[in-house]
């Protein structure tokens, strides 16, 4: 008999949802019990319901599963379910988490519950204190089980470069970025509009990193977070890429450490994941690069197994403090990666 | 008999070189009349030297034209010159462009000698009065002819969008490319380079940046540049798009102006060679996009015939005092056709 | 007051539909009157209904047009009209396009009615007398208005290119084809279907090609078409193209002309378009094109503006007769253009 | 004291050169003594005259070597040499080939020497008694070391599955290609050239499949190798993909096997290095895809390890007897992982 928690995923037919099984094919902890997608979906086996698109083949006995509608009801039938892996779109996030909430820990990569004030936005190397939230929310809305959410996927990756800058009393923050295709799940972005093109608009995106980063980035403090205090712009753009956002950002420090000094906060930080050997963490949160050329995509987005961001071309800057590249796997450690990360976090803490 | 001026090109087999070619067919002021080359080429017929890509056919004429050396010499040989537009590549223009400019006005694109105190270093819609310089300099090198040279291609398209912008007291410029392939020549970018990536460095492009927006955008007093005395910082990155340079720009200005009056500057910005009509002038240097998603590469770089620099997506900033999207043709308006008009400019001045 | 025939659009907010809009500005003897769609457009403005995809902007007072339902009621309630162009997708052409059939000549690009016995599938330059079938089609239908249709897009230019082989006694063809994105339409291939890859498939594709050539080659006789009795055998893939269908095509002769009499029947191929001068024909149906390295798609698709089909690759075969590349616009050519100018046809004909 | 062979590797820092040293990190017979390549590279550390177009990381090892110019004096110098992969440009590999292997194994990946008669052509599965060859080689030209080569590319996945069709008596293959970039080496194909396009045209490679397959095939009778006496006739295509040959191809069998029969002789067949249980085989030469739109490159380069052939879209043809899409990885099978498939069989049979 497996010891292993049974794990639901909601929304399990998308981009994000497919890297979720395959990420949780072979995890010590977790093993997938049921999956459930939208009316559409519930019903059919997996196979019939899903256009697989990673790269493994899709595992034979998640082929043949049924999917379970994304109800409580339906999601309770095809199986037993001790937490819940949320990826649904947006709209249809914010009750259906709320449902399954009551009951379950439910780790959501939607954005509809991220700012409310009793639900955690976890990054665990940043912010693995955040978690206490989940107790006032429990208390408040009177669940049994809570909410704990995942930051926007260009933000994480930013968050986390950021998070050893803070010693040097970070200011503000400006980031250009050019963001993969799998950010826009699947089918997403038309070939048709990218193709020998830029696309420089992704709906919400800049209001996300602007925001975000600062709850991630906050201190707790009496039950609540208060806010980081340094400033983010963002301008965000869609490059003909398939996976890995890479980001330009330029930073302003209070502080002007050497640029030795910064490569080494970014190579020496480490978090709660590497302290406590979480499966999923990467030995190194954050690795530099010291081509001149380099992080590129294509290259480094699977370092770490997808788990590490890659940073580059640290340089001084006229205007702020300093620039630097920064690349992330957007729906590893930019999604499912970082959502199993997020998990691992609460089970050694025994809330889930 | 044609009274057009005849043009000799310098690296004519080169992308840019071509594309003088292409936008020199039917010009009303000039006519080719010497395609030259590095010795690689040098004797071969055009079409047997060159490996065209242009979308356009090569012109039939020009396919069977010898190439000449790119010595004074050989290219007298070869056919009457009144006026050169060089393309050559960064370290052999520098003696070249020299050689030819002690007898003929030399319009060059090459970075040599664009930081030299006496080259005027021109965007006709920017600084047409610095033209004045070449006086100094034929009288400094003892010249009959002269070197007049023209900026980067990422900086031109920049450039000419912080004209209109002087007015509102600009103080700082922090600007993220996505920079086309065609920028760096062919063969230029390997495929393998490029395909599902980005490459975030282009060689010497974020100093031109920083450092020939302040050329351009200074005055002329007293026989010498006096430069501008905003900051840029640039970050620059090549993407997997033919045509089109586009750039994330953030804006410090010390007027707060509102976006509506910021667009209206964009918009209404003319210069002198909309004022003179010259030939290759687009009837607005600056057009605004008011699509939530422009522009983009792919639908705007043709506007204008290539010669019009497209802003959208202009917003307020919490950090700078605004952002915006700004793209620009970088082989048309970025080089041969800034070359070309350019050099249209100089003739109404009676300089060349 | 305009003498032009008013012209509806049925499907006017797809892409082929766009381009239809695209190519009839500025048409001699058509004007635009209403653009029809399906429910989820119907009452918009066009400019709200559709996602522009064409690289021309939207016309001003096309995208102030409201959309009209595409039934016969709303359509002649938007507007008066004398034909109907449709390219409204598969399922629902069927029925709607004889609605309007019964009343107006209907030029159709969806495949609904293609193999219907008395449907002309018309290539103006092959089979300009199949357009006798719609005077049987109208007695035995009982309309007063007609369908004819075009065929599909990667049939087109093969076919075109087939016609002038004929006479050296055609048997077998053996196409591989490698296809734009644009022929599938907007949305269409998603991108994370298509970077750094091929798709071997294209839904009902090889069927259309091996069936739809003998058609539009057969002979008009007694009331009916006698298919043409060669054999074609395809194999259709999907690349990372914009626009252009290449295709590698194998081909049996009974004869064995040399290679040099192939070229010249392409090259010298005319048609009823060429001989009527019809507004859209280009002046050569087919060209050659005796680079090594050619036809290639992004070069070679606007030739005769994206009317003429381009070859290429003419070499003798070890075990048919000869092979060749072949390349055609698909959505000029092998849509929007080829419904216009099979529409001219029926217009110099009295048809229409 | 390491008992693996000793290995150079000439032409070591071009692509198909450094898919050798990422495929032979951690072989248990072989180990990387020597790298070599021309005047350009030599005396270089490899990190600095190479630039590394593999995903994998430069192992550090390697990055430090010394590079050798690729003659046996200076490969001997820089350290023992056991046998060496060759993977020269084909103007180079003649002459140094030669040399190497009047006294070494030489395992090359050139055409140089291909369709010498006393040269065997070798893939591992379908024609391992042709080594034999190499007495006669040895022989005539007093070598104490041999030569063997591996085909193209394109062939050798193409050949794979030829090989369980001669039991139905194969006569005739067209086959239509598009290949990767990766296949034209580093830099290879620029970018310019492939964006938004095809290029229907590879130097040299048509001829190699209509040759190449049929001395594969050919059966060793006497000291020869006498060739198979079927037909193939190739169209070859560059398409926009990193890595992976995708190939359409029409098969004539004098037999008329139902399609079953044709899957499971894919399925089924195995081949020396599977009996031998040699290091780089892969379990399954064939792998039948069942899905309607499958092989794709992305998603099936890297089966078996990139080693295996991957069919699909096996359906009957109403020309030749039935067709199928194929797609191998052209640098793992189809060059490095090829070379060393062949020198594991050489060194089991003692010859090596």
């Amino acid at each position: 008999m497996s010891m292993k928690r049974k794990v639901a995923i909601l929304g399990a037919t998308g981009a994000v949802g497919q890297r979720y099984i395959q990420l949780l094919q072979e995890h010590p902890w977790f093993e997938i019990s049921v999956l459930a997608a939208s009316e559409r979906s519930a019903g059919k086996k997996f196979k019939d319901a899903c256009n697989w698109v990673m790269e493994t083949d899709l595992p034979r006995e998640i082929a043949e599963m049924q999917v379970a509608n994304v109800d409580v009801a339906s999601v309770e039938k095809a199986g037993d379910v001790d937490l819940v892996f949320s990826s649904l779109p947006g709209d249809l996030a914010g009750p259906v988490e709320a449902e399954f909430a009551a009951i379950y820990p439910v780790f959501s990569k939607a954005s509809a519950h991220r700012m409310e004030k009793d639900v955690p936005l976890i990054i665990p190397e940043i912010n693995p204190d955040h978690v206490e939230l989940i107790k006032i929310q429990q208390r408040l809305r009177g669940w049994k089980g809570f909410i704990s959410t995942d930051p926007n996927c260009s933000t994480i990756q930013m968050a986390i470069t950021l998070k050893p800058l803070m010693q040097f009393d970070l200011r503000q923050v400006m980031v250009s970025t050019m963001q993969a295709l799998s950010g826009a799940g699947y089918p997403g972005v038309p070939s048709l509009d990218i193709i020998d093109n830029v696309v420089p608009f992704i709906s919400g995106e800049e209001d996300k990193m602007e925001t975000e980063a600062l709850k991630i980035l906050g201190t707790y403090e009496g039950g609540a977070i208060r806010y980081a205090d340094f400033k983010v712009s963002a301008s965000c753009n869609r490059v003909n890429v398939k996976d890995g956002h890479l980001e330009s950002i330029f930073v302003k420090l209070d502080q002007e450490p050497p640029l030795e000094q910064i490569e080494a906060a970014f190579e020496d930080f480490r978090g709660a994941p590497q302290l406590l050997k979480l499966p999923s963490a990467p030995a190194q949160p954050i690795i530099v690069r010291r081509e001149k050329n380099r992080p590129q995509p294509r290259y480094d987005r699977d370092l770490g197994n997808g788990m590490s961001v890659v940073v580059g071309r640290i340089r001084t800057d006229s205007i702020m403090t300093f620039k630097y590249m920064c690349l992330g796997h957007n729906t590893v450690r930019g999604a499912a990666g970082g959502g199993i990360l997020s998990a691992e976090l609460y089970v050694v803490n025994g809330l889930a």
